[in-house]
């Protein structure tokens, strides 16, 4: 584990719970960093946080603005110049001296899944606020002005879509994709985000056309950091995703009177499609990763042979080519199956999202700085989806993973160990000391 | 298709709808017959009609009741004496004149699933009717009495029970198996029982010393007939059945951050087992039919590699040690497969019902006749469970299988053409006539 390597103090006093961090000073250095991160992302759950001891904080909802303002007061209370952009993005800014020069961005987002953990978004969101309040602190206006973001959303866990807070300043996402959305509740989009506050009819486009770099820590939400004992993931991509129904149609019959060779039975079909779909995966590349979470089989009665089974289908790797030539040999597989038993198999696309790479020379740069630090690191292409694949097509972006305990995440159980968490604040701070100093 | 030989004629006049079969006298013999057993089901079916052209006759429902008070009055009309026991089997008596002489029975169940057929029970009920009667308008008091039996339950539709009608006559069950049983609107079956008219409180053991053989006629509910083009299955057993509840336990994982070599995916370990299942059940005796039918997973989402799946298992055969050694043999595969995979399985057995053979000799006496009379026959086994079965372990029993068309069972598209209802109400004849004159 790498030393922890405290930049400064803080010398400002908080107040405790929903007020404020619960922070007072400390003599020992490295305890004050490390008690600050804790005890901020125990703060910031606080706003949403369910009997499990999990947080549901999702976009436009009273626990979700609580947490906006209280988190625009910390920034202010530091010396951020905060703002909200029309779509409910929070920004915190420190002004740099060259005022020609572009924006350095760095954060995460702050909705969180329903009844997830303190981390996912909301580590990302700290850790950003503590590495610039750091750097300010100690070192003063940057070069290039530093904008701290807690986008308000990420996960989808509210309405049908995601990366709401990303898109927009991208341009990926405009009202127009939103303005027939609606809630579990019925509520629509445009309503809940009146509600919090970001009136649809004072909408003005929250494009930014100012941003030089984007930087993105986040929680792995895998495994791998963890059993191989790395600190620090340098993501070098982030995969490409697609996701199938799959359809497969067979004759329900009486499973007493029906003899093998006479059936037309979809669950077996299914269940050698599943097999065929893992086998495949193994074989084609150690990235590429195919899932089958979800089946529905109708009738679904023990002594009737299944007359349709649908599954999901997700597969994820990092290049475009390597997911096309899967698809192409298990579709072919399905076909071909389908013919030779007489039955009929339908696949639908239901997601198609694109690889994205990491900025090459942002990826240099971490490696550097981690490297120098001695901090046990690797380099990894993300599985799941960030902030950073859609800021990714439109400036260089860097990601950077820190370990999650068991893999877990989206869960009440989701946790980092307190060093974990620092180390990745030190190399966040020392990027982003290069890029704007 | 073997000719019809006509035994007689009815001369009852019968009125319509549900007050009887609406039959009038033709002169074409063969015309008169066919007519009566296809307008008896169509008559019997008005009781329970589902808007679908269905059939629902639950256990002592108010249709149920009328139907068998209806078919008691039909009984009557034709001279049978007629009787119900304390549990609301309906039988129809022609004495016999040898007063020492056992009883041979002949019938089947009244009772239907819900939204099932005209055919399935009614046939064996109504076909064994028209014999009878036939038999007693043609050749008058037969040397031993015979007794046509309407069976109040087969199918377990209303509640968990199965058989409550053959089993109470052959001392299978009796009030303590019923007596905390709940039908789906928490209706007790000792007071639904009561309210049809067959007061727990006055039970009279309706178990039969009586009875020297048991002849059934069902529809096939599978295709072997059909497709072979045989009209009629003599059968020599009906199967055992295991059924199983198999749980297979993972880890529920991201589908995104978790490499295949990490994962414990129980749906691919379901499917691996149900693929294998269904490749053993092939190889290992044509009569062997293995079904999976439903299945259950946990978390059933797309995203989440499923933690837990639970998958129902029932196998079939006629020789309980085909069964033993089939069931030994995925056993010890998945209990394998669990192992090298560092993943649970649990198996739990929730039915055991032992094969059945049917009486040789009754066998050889429907051979007999149906080569006789050039009908198109062929041995077969019973894959699905009869009132036969229960029988079969209590006196001599026969099962005759006239075809289904497409195998359609248990769905108002159940269907039976009536040169095929009238052979084995031919063959049906002959048996008892052999038997009872």
């Amino acid at each position: 584990m790498a030393k922890v390597n405290v930049l400064f103090h803080s010398t400002q006093k908080r107040t405790s719970g929903k007020e404020g961090f619960n922070m007072t000073i400390q003599t020992d250095e490295s305890m004050i960093e490390k008690q600050d991160i804790t005890s901020m992302l125990e703060w910031l759950s606080s706003f949403g946080k369910t009997k499990t001891d999990g947080v549901t904080r999702l976009l436009y909802s009273p626990t979700w603005m609580k947490a906006q303002h209280a988190l625009k007061q910390e920034m202010e209370a530091c010396g951020f110049q905060t703002y909200f952009d029309s779509v409910g993005n929070l920004f915190g800014r420190i002004e740099g001296k060259d005022k020609l020069a572009k924006t350095i961005l760095t954060g995460s987002h702050i909705d969180t899944v329903v009844d997830g953990g303190k981390y996912d978004g909301a580590y990302g969101v700290m850790a950003s606020f503590l590495a610039v309040r750091n750097l300010f602190e100690q070192y003063g206006a940057p070069q290039k002005t530093i904008e701290v973001v807690s986008f308000c959303e990420e996960e989808g866990s509210r309405f049908p879509l995601a990366f709401w807070g990303s898109g927009s300043i991208t341009g990926k996402y405009n009202l127009n994709h939103v303005s027939s959305l609606r809630d579990s509740d019925q509520i629509s989009f445009l309503d809940a985000m009146k509600d919090a506050g970001f009136d649809p009819d004072q909408y003005i486009s929250p494009v930014r056309r100012d941003i030089d770099h984007f930087i993105e820590i986040h929680i792995e939400q895998g495994q791998i950091l963890e059993r191989n004992q790395h600190t620090l993931g340098l993501v070098t991509h982030i995969v490409g995703l697609r996701r199938f129904t799959i359809t497969v149609r067979g004759e329900s019959n009486h499973a007493g009177t029906t003899p093998m060779p006479f059936r037309k039975d979809a669950v077996c079909m299914a269940a050698d499609f599943i097999s065929y779909v893992t086998k495949k995966a193994k074989e084609t590349d150690p990235h590429l990763v195919a899932t089958v979470g979800k089946i529905t089989v109708t009738p679904n009665v023990p002594n009737v042979i299944a007359g349709e089974v649908e599954f999901s289908l997700d597969i994820r790797h990092h290049q475009e080519k390597v997911l096309g030539q899967f698809y192409d040999e298990i579709e072919t597989y399905f076909q071909r199956i389908a013919f030779e038993e007489e039955m009929d198999v339908a696949i639908t696309k239901i997601v198609d999202v694109k690889p994205v790479e990491m900025n090459t020379s942002l990826t240099a740069l971490s490696k550097t700085i981690t490297s120098e630090k001695n901090i046990p690191f690797q380099y990894m292409i993300s599985g799941a989806g960030h902030d950073a694949q859609i800021l990714g097509t439109f400036c260089p972006t860097s990601l950077l993973f820190i370990p999650s305990k068991d893999g877990i995440s989206h869960s009440p159980k989701e946790f980092t160990n307190a060093d974990d968490l620092q180390t990745g604040i030190e190399v966040l701070t020392e990027m982003l000391y290069k890029l704007a100093y």
